[in-house]
């Protein structure tokens, strides 16, 4: 007999969920009045905001404000079941999900697995470089951070000392701008005060984009704000250049130049974090799954994807819908309303994607945003697209709980212009300056 | 040449103190404006509050909420620096303490190193039972809970589930009857809610105590009350037994009574943490160094030692101080006033300590709290005891964000019947259940 994992069936068609991002949240939510038996899995047993997630690695939000535990989101949902496990991989011929409890089996499978850093091939980055992609990595980033400044106390070489104290983030998407305006305010308002022993006009904090504007995808009005922004706070903005290679301590860009720093954050790309099981057709470039207007995975019946992870072809999305939390909400809600159609032998909706604009934020009293608001379109920079930002991202985040703490913290923030959270938690070997780290040359 | 750390001589006179607890800080705090330099060495960049670790555990605070970093304390205070660095041994003769970062010369040295489990050398114990002296420590043991009933949901063998859900928590101090009142109101109130699948009925918490009465050293009336609470909450506590051994599965007690438990708490003892290079003959029992009235390390002129570390023998106190917050706290203060008198050689003014009494939390409107106030001794237990502790302990916190932060979740539960923090951070691998460690009869 096959090893399968203990879930008391309610009788109820199976709607097993692989992982709970925004669209996999949605979907679930969408179901809660459904005749079925919902069954989530995911390898964390929270929910992760991800738009916050550059505040964590910044010091501005504190980790737990962001996530939420998804037993206490669907607490008083009666048709939820919840597993925190690892998916290995799924048999559509049996209808089951393998995973690191056992078996799992499925009427209905939603594949919301999202996406994964993208290296786009070079272990050496992939290695030395730092990435964005979990609430892990931003502690990780967030201690690393604290550790440089702790480290370079020690330094007075400095070559050295400028490796430590450099940032290099690569990709100027959303959480590259956002990461780098954090960054620079740190250095602005919070690290001088820290260390006083510092000289932080030598912190360089560059931004690499490989096209000529940043924030690609958004209006040329956002664009030119936020270089502008990011250039007024002394973020040092490489357009037109593209990362050659990087050894953990030199980054070598395309154009020939090279700079020195132990700290690479990469933020140049996603691509989908398929599952393994699926047919190599289904798979579009990027990795991610071709799915039908009602998010049904090409060459299957029962079998969905939604999210990032899901790419489906339309005339204005030739490759799919832009990797973002709003395509990925409403795919997880419209799917939630069209499975139990679906079993009633009903017509299904069609999917279409209602895009409510971008935003980003820079610094204090410094976002842009391009909205869609009742078919108008919108652009500000500045002071009100900051505002819409904060307004926007409070209301979004899940749980009136963590609400009201990053509020507290924002606030906190603004009017101290400090942050609180300048903790190194973590690992003790790790985190502890010592002498051979400090005087090697790769990586802490 | 020997490897000196980098901290530039501020040309005052050097005072070192390895170890920012309660007594590192006030001392620090209390040369603020003495003509001296003050470096002070810690492992971690933050100081710990640790009476709220257990609420840490428990998912009743966040860790963010309970450390302050040290750069953010004295950000205003001049004549600190701070060394984030392992201490390995102290030179007395050459007056350098031996770091990870290399050697610190001091004029005057203050040992504040604070105490540390004791497993009064059981080396199976201390294999196998979680501890409770660090941050990290708290968010292990608060992951291994909720990862108990992750795992719990796959198995059925009644053993297995029993010996995963129940706790046995050994020591009836503060610690221990805090952290067993704590997860008892897990048990009532938020637990089952999370996991209506598993029945909590058969959740047992079973509180060891070697002596006969529970919080030995407060009041007759606070040790019966708080035994009371406990039960009432359906703790089972077992007085007059000792622990004998314990192999990670099955606890056997002096008495001959087994239980079975893959969770063991130790909090039965803590013992003095030295730092290696002292003479030996400096050194009290339980670790601790022998320091006279002005808290000076016996057999030195320049070194001090404060706070559990230090053992100052009095008609009162044979053995030393209580191991607690309020003498570390006071030696801190005193030291920090006698060290510039001792530089300009003045007069030193002995310690005398102000004992305020004790007090100790169950439950919600539930806590024990004998007080010295203007020379009388108030008794009091139950909800007034409980108010009373909840303001002592804010206003005690460090930091006025902290202190909100701490008051906004105390809100929050209070009035929701439930806590925030049912978070699983931490490494992926350890946390995720898998099919071999849930059938693996020893811990996780």
């Amino acid at each position: 007999m096959a090893n399968y994992a203990r879930i008391k069936s309610t009788g109820k068609p199976k709607v097993v969920v692989i992982g709970g991002g925004f669209g996999g949240l949605e979907l679930v939510k969408a179901l809660s009045t459904a005749q079925v038996q919902v069954i989530l899995i995911d390898k964390q047993n929270y929910h992760t905001f991800q738009p916050l997630m550059y505040q964590v690695a910044t010091s501005g939000v504190e980790a737990d404000s962001i996530i939420h535990p998804f037993r206490k989101v669907f607490e008083k949902q009666e048709n939820f079941f919840f597993r925190l496990a690892e998916v290995e991989r799924v048999d559509t011929e049996q209808q089951l999900v393998e995973t690191s409890i056992g078996l799992v089996r499925y009427d209905y499978l939603v594949i919301a697995t999202g996406a994964t850093t993208n290296y786009f091939g070079d272990a050496q980055m992939e290695q030395n470089a730092i990435s964005m992609k979990s609430v892990t990595d931003a502690i990780t980033l967030r201690n690393t951070i604290l550790c440089n400044f702790e480290n370079a106390l020690q330094l007075d070489d400095p070559e050295q000392l400028n490796s430590l104290m450099d940032y290099v983030i690569v990709g100027g998407g959303p959480t590259g701008v956002e990461l780098a305006g954090a960054l620079s305010e740190l250095k602005l308002h919070v690290f001088p005060k820290d260390y006083p022993e510092l000289d932080f006009q030598s912190m360089d904090i560059h931004l690499i984009q490989s096209g000529g504007e940043l924030l690609k995808g958004m209006s040329p009005e956002a664009s030119q704000k936020s270089l502008e922004f990011l250039e007024k706070m002394g973020v040092q903005v490489l357009l037109n250049r593209r990362v050659k290679s990087y050894d953990g301590h030199t980054v070598t860009l395309t154009s020939g130049e090279t700079l020195t720093t132990r700290n690479l954050i990469w933020a140049a790309g996603v691509t989908g974090n398929p599952v393994s099981g699926l047919k190599p057709e289904s798979l579009l470039r990027g990795n991610r799954l071709q799915v039908d207007e009602y998010n049904r995975v090409a060459g299957y019946d029962n079998v969905f994807a939604i999210g990032d992870i899901a790419a489906m072809v339309t005339p204005e999305n030739p490759h799919g819908h832009p990797m973002l939390a709003q395509p990925a909400i409403q795919q997880g809600k419209l799917l939630g309303k069209n499975l139990p159609r679906l079993m009633a032998g009903q017509p299904l909706e069609p999917f279409h994607y209602h895009d409510q604009g971008a935003m980003a934020t820079i610094g204090r009293n410094k976002a842009v945003a391009d909205l869609k608001l009742f078919g108008k379109e919108i652009k500000t920079q500045g002071f009100l697209a900051w505002l819409i930002w904060m307004f926007i991202h409070l209301i979004s985040i899940v749980g009136f709980r963590n609400r009201l703490m990053v509020m507290s913290n924002w606030f906190w923030n603004y009017f101290t212009y400090d942050s609180g959270n300048r903790l190194i938690i973590g690992n003790k070997q790790e985190n502890i300056p010592i002498k051979e780290t400090i005087t090697h040359k790769t990586v802490l």
